[in-house]
């Protein structure tokens, strides 16, 4: 950041890269230069896969990189709102800071790999807020899931003076309500198994006509849905997507709009 | 769009492509590969300027490309909300889609430029929204101005479960207030002229110790202030961000965010 001295600040780099929704072509150009230039690359991963983020990244991934895998422990027997989960949760970031920080004053630059983008919800930041103010970090920022998910629909996801919520599916049921009941413009993400939950609210806005289920979304395993066709079992990455309107009206009058409104 | 048949549409195929929020190096690896293969690249733009999108593109384009700039009519005598203005306005989008029909009907596939992300407030989908239902359609999604200036504060713009809400500036003063104040993060784009109005009603929710000021961010020219410190006249290209306090709340005890707080 400009208004941190760097001379105080250890001697590599600490890059939190997005890597965008699923389509390694939708990494950015400063994504892919940086990613081959930094020696170490880091990723947040479960066991027994090299996580989204990795998989996405793979082909800038010639072998000549150190890679850090950052394996997520196994906390199924924690409730997740639970403090005993987050103390287990924030002990492991602890550990992986400090994993990297080592590497970081050893003079190493480390990229961290961070599916869509690493400032919007992104488990980079677990890493940064730990790290930014004794190291130079960089954000590149990437194309959010959100964005990805919505190209994939015939019409915008924001128009004009729309206002666009989005709102995770963890909320509860009243929480959730209130968010989308204010809102033009929708995107709920974390799906997963509050699927349910999120279709029953929708319904209940009368919304479900509006409403756009997106799994996978620019990945080659995409799956897009009229809500109202939606599977019953939805995989943490997919989301609901309802388009905005317009406030100003005037241009749903045009024939495609009309049109996509039918073919719901 | 995978469920229109595409036998039924015209021979060129028309791309709404995200150039990203402003730095070059943001665009993804699909936008400038299909960039480099249509033969016709199309861009609104304003009389006497070649437009951000084109500006970012511009190294890219190494004249053996057909440019279509579609530059916007003069309607500052017009209200803005005016019902003059709105024929104006909607009389010259469909000038330009015909124009871009043309092309694609005579099997010239079409690059359409669009700053930030097509679908996310894009200009693109006014010509969307004419010719999708006529020709084959691709839209690239690319990174959003709002994650572009986000990834140059200190701390992520939104964590766990906050519910994030872009609002457009051009809402008025008790619309802008209730959007924000049932925002746990919040961007307010279209700052432009309205930044007096939007800084009042910040300061009315006592929330200006929270919020950002960024100018042309992830460009040479950007600008990154405390809301407090930010200018009095602001471009169109500016934005204000409210980051999120993350709603299980513990994220802010670390020692970064806290040192955030008081760089604020």
């Amino acid at each position: 950041m400009t208004d941190i001295a760097s001379s105080a600040l250890g001697p590599g780099t600490l890059y939190g890269i997005g890597t965008g929704p699923g389509d390694p072509e939708l990494m950015t150009l400063k994504a892919v230069r940086l990613l081959r230039a930094c020696p170490v690359v880091a990723y947040f991963a479960k066991r027994g896969g090299p996580g989204q983020a990795r998989r996405i990244a793979a082909s800038h991934l010639d072998g000549t990189h150190e890679e850090v895998p950052m394996v997520y422990p196994v906390t199924t027997e924690l409730p997740p709102d639970s403090p005993a989960y987050a103390a287990a949760i924030e002990g492991f970031f602890d550990e992986q800071a400090e994993r990297l920080a080592a590497l970081l004053a050893a003079g190493k630059s480390v990229a961290v790999l961070n599916e869509g983008d690493p400032f919007f919800y992104g488990s980079y930041m677990h890493l940064h807020l730990r790290l930014a103010h004794r190291f130079r970090v960089e954000v590149v920022p990437g194309v959010p899931s959100i964005l990805g998910c919505a190209a994939q629909l015939p019409i915008p996801l924001t128009i004009r003076d729309d206002v666009l919520s989005v709102i995770p599916g963890t909320l509860g049921e009243v929480e959730l309500a209130a968010a989308l009941s204010r809102a033009d413009a929708a995107a709920v993400m974390k799906l997963g198994g509050n699927l349910p939950k999120v279709r029953r609210v929708i319904e209940s806005l009368g919304l479900t006509h509006r409403a756009w289920y997106v799994e996978r979304g620019t990945t080659e395993t995409q799956r897009v849905h009229p809500l109202a066709e939606a599977p019953d079992v939805a995989p943490y990455f997919a989301m609901i997507l309802i388009p905005g309107q317009g406030k100003r009206g005037d241009v749903l009058t045009a024939p495609q709009a009309a049109k996509s409104e039918v073919a719901e």
